[in-house]
């Protein structure tokens, strides 16, 4: 950096990813005002900046809910305990991390509540209610709201007590139809992901001992964080007819027969905030995909001269004409900060464009753009500024999503030996993909021994025929991705 | 309703509102698929229909929120006791109705938290945190979320367990600001119900007894139902520096003093759909004002003749053509549900035009827009249609808005006589105004001999100047208005 515009006077203090990548993100979510602790344990708060990454993520995706046939409703956010104890392998995935509620003012309950973890049963409840025939079917509802999970160690969005999500819940006439959809949202969950947030994600399904309690199949999408760690970033349940039965979810059928729905649920959650911080940044803070960045440009006026009457007023003008094209434009006129603590601020924000206007600018007829992800500096004139800067921006999501797709196949292996996998897992963090048997032991086994889980056996993945599986050398019969995880 | 598509074939089961207006309200909201009950005590399930109506009112009021300088954050659902207990006419006032939870999992919790009934503790305590100079003031912010408060008697959205609503929280640097801000936010609060959801509101201030807990000053919008009862429908808080100084948010001021910020809190909930419904509704179910309807238009094509070849596509191209100018148009082509079925249905889901297009009109080149508020209908040539509907729209917000204002003041008395003031509240229901010294006392005793309580003195209020106490006769400080209430 080294024009007139560079007044470099505010010294950051982000922890470098090499040096230690964990603490560098907790710097970057505070640093960058994107949440905070709380005095209640294992919650955080959402802070503007963050809660507006949330706001455009919940703009993203009920836009693509609803133009896929869903509807938006609101359940309780109590569960009475003989609810959720109606199926089985639900409540032992649940109980354990449950909040409970024992009192109402100053009575005893009679029965406790929990706060819903997820709500396949308060849900599933009413839908035996409302479903009468298959002419109510399909029921395609999806909940904007916040659960509770009892965590014994949390992360600042990535693993929290309580989080914000959004869950969908469906009712089907057939398994068929049940399947379809499952795969139709976490086709929706991968597209929203690549194209909004432009993380690459791989789709597949989860082993039977990662998936969700109480389904019959759980797929998700897997991302590779920067320091080649797999982050899960939604996941998609087909719940076959478990919780109708638990629940009497019935209906009669075409053929009078009185039969069980087929259900699914799916969910993402502000985890794809901690997503987007660890795919994109870099030591200098947030780097944010146009298209999920609160502010798309900020404008830094340089205040030389009789600024407040020359440059002042054309930055307003330049605002309004992005604005006017719907770009989300911050005008930093601060007079109490200097151009290079803002500079510096709004780097470690993540804002994708900056725009530099000065007197020496205003005279040349330009401004310059300063790009976050490659921090090239790029003398624009005046004239077509507007379309310019929407290329741009066009151009920083495309390079986001090519960057770490790129970051992505460096960082994932194949290999069929087991001695050449746990000296990967030992040395270099990725992906790794290898032939599996299918068996809880060598899946359990690799994990105690490496710390990598199978993210998912991906729908793209080759076949393994006439492969050894990587752990115990008998048939394998498929070949799943493995990472150390989040 | 006498031409052709009317084919009336499904019985409404509606209580009447001159039965009984509590039951035609649960039967209004039960069969209209706003809202249900839930299995769990107090709380209710918000059905899609209902729950798009809350996405309208949320984009409204954010809308509004931002334009007035304010953003979006989230703060824990769940306050550590000792938290809460830190301002002391708060704890009074929120304690005896909180939830509590004493259990994460399995342990017993060291410390046990209230799931937040509102959140001035938790967003103060962060406050105080984020607040070191007067630069870092105002602090604008607001949290659409769930509140949970145990209520002994509940009505479905007008009074839940559990309920949805929006709390702004701002903290200033003089008290003069803080006041600006109340009264700017009630302000928007009563622009809002009256634009929005064309339901009159009298805007003024609450007496002592019925202020928030811990505010200085609350100011309150006040809509009146069509059985006469007053609903609160949105308040305003001045909590001067009451949160400051128990939650220690201080700042450094620019005469380098050191100063406790001054603060304001103000909400709406989904008792404004409560509102929408009784302030519109007929027996025939709802009536929605459009800018808050899911559907503003239902076309119904009329099944004569080969209509899939020839009504059906014109209904499809006129829905095009309504939904590329941002109309929200149902178009309801099952072949399950006859004609008069739909016709029923949707005019007790309070749709404000429906649309009946037949075989005959398309040879008249015409349609039929019924209203739902005057049931006339109109013959309306396809030439112009489009514009046509809009101009219809606006027509029927404005008549919604005017048919309330006009009720309101027929059911609104002035008397200076307590005889008079009694028979009233006796017989006729409404807001009465009368003259009042204000003491607790009289306010109190009112309350138990008629039911009656004071919803706010309006600004608008006329002096009391040499008037005597309805109540006690003693010199009246005010005019107040009075009303039984929800």
């Amino acid at each position: 950096m080294s024009n007139e515009n560079d007044i470099p006077d505010f010294p950051t203090s982000i922890t470098p990813q090499s040096q230690d990548f964990g603490r560098w993100y907790i710097d970057v979510v505070r640093r960058a005002e994107l949440a905070d602790y709380s005095p209640v344990k294992g919650c955080m708060v959402i802070r503007p900046y963050g809660y507006a990454m949330w706001e455009l993520i919940q703009q993203g995706l009920d836009k693509r809910f609803k133009a896929t046939g869903h509807v938006n409703a609101y359940f309780p956010l109590l569960i009475p305990e003989s609810l959720l104890m109606r199926e089985a392998e639900h409540v032992e995935g649940f109980a354990p991390q449950v909040a409970w509620v024992t009192h109402g003012g100053t009575e005893k309950l009679e029965e406790r509540l929990v706060i819903r973890p997820t709500s396949e049963t308060i849900i599933g409840t009413m839908y035996a209610k409302w479903i009468q025939s298959w002419r109510d079917l399909p029921i395609l509802i999806n909940q904007w709201a916040n659960v509770v999970r009892w965590e014994k160690v949390t992360r600042l969005f990535l693993r929290t007590t309580e989080f914000l999500w959004q869950e969908g819940h469906t009712a089907h006439e057939t398994a068929e139809e049940a399947q379809e959809e499952t795969l139709r949202m976490l086709g929706v969950y991968k597209d929203f992901a690549e194209t909004e947030l432009a993380m690459p994600v791989m789709d597949g399904q989860k082993t039977e001992s990662e998936k969700f309690a109480g389904a019959e199949r759980t797929y998700s999408i897997e991302a590779l964080m920067r320091d080649g760690r797999a982050l899960q970033a939604g996941t998609s349940h087909n719940l076959g007819q478990n919780f109708s039965k638990s629940y009497e979810i019935k209906f009669q059928a075409r053929d009078k027969s009185v039969q069980y729905v087929h259900t699914t649920s799916w969910g993402v959650s502000t985890r794809l905030i901690g997503g987007v911080i660890m795919v994109h940044g870099d030591d200098g803070g947030l780097i944010l995909p146009p298209k999920i960045a609160p502010y798309q440009v900020v404008i830094v006026p340089i205040p030389r001269g009789n600024w407040k009457e020359t440059v002042l007023p054309k930055a307003q003008s330049i605002q309004a004409e992005l604005v006017a094209r719907g770009i989300r434009v911050f005008l930093d006129d601060r007079d109490s900060q200097t151009p290079g603590w803002k500079f510096n601020e709004w780097e470690l924000r993540g804002v994708p464009i900056r725009m530099e206007i000065g007197p020496k600018d205003l005279e040349k007829s330009q401004v310059v753009l300063a790009r976050r992800d490659t921090r090239e500096k790029l003398f624009t004139p005046m004239e077509g500024l507007v379309p310019a800067v929407e290329e741009l921006l066009n151009t920083i999501q495309r390079a986001l999503f090519e960057r770490a797709v790129k970051f992505r196949d460096a960082h994932t292996s194949n290999t069929d030996s087991y001695e050449e996998f746990t000296s990967i897992m030992d040395g270099r963090p990725g992906f790794v993909i290898s032939p599996w048997c299918g068996s809880d032991a060598c899946e359990a086994a690799i994990k105690t021994e490496t710390q990598a889980t199978i993210r998912n056996i991906p729908f793209a993945s080759e076949p393994a025929t006439g492969k050894a599986c990587v752990k115990c050398g008998s048939s394998a019969t498929v070949h799943a991705w493995f990472a150390k995880s989040y």
